[in-house]
């Protein structure tokens, strides 16, 4: 199953690798735990809309960009699904 | 600010209505409560991603629909901000 939580994460994760920032020092910029951010990432958190935000914020991106990744790898997600159950 | 809940539950609404369909009916084939339901269109509640994906099931949609409709209303949000930005 496709979890939102997942995909924001790693999205999060891919902006913050781009720019080769650490954990901690986005935590510190959007003021969130670095434990947070972690689970945040590792989609083990859901991230509250506020916290995403600032989160966002930190990494100098929009919650819409963000956005736009994770629909992407969410409808490439669902499609590789649906192939697999025509298949089945 | 705009925040990411309010979009999903504006779009979990507009689905809903689109189908006529009631509060009660929706979220009795998610299984959620209906207060529930009603928090998360109203953009009071963060859904978790779990009940997302269940909501959108009963609304006989995929994630990746949902968001994309909530991708493009965040988009024309922040362009809109941006917008009053640059004029103040």
């Amino acid at each position: 199953m496709t979890l939102l939580r997942t995909h924001v994460g790693s999205a999060l994760r891919a902006a913050r690798t781009a720019q080769k920032r650490t954990l901690r020092d986005v935590a510190g910029d959007a003021r969130v735990s670095l434990g947070y951010l972690s689970e945040v990432e590792r989609g083990q958190k859901e991230a509250s809309s506020e916290l995403l935000n600032a989160i966002c914020l930190a990494l100098g991106t929009s919650l819409a960009e963000i956005l736009g990744h994770v629909t992407r790898e969410v409808m490439a997600h669902e499609s590789v699904t649906l192939t697999v159950v025509d298949a089945a």
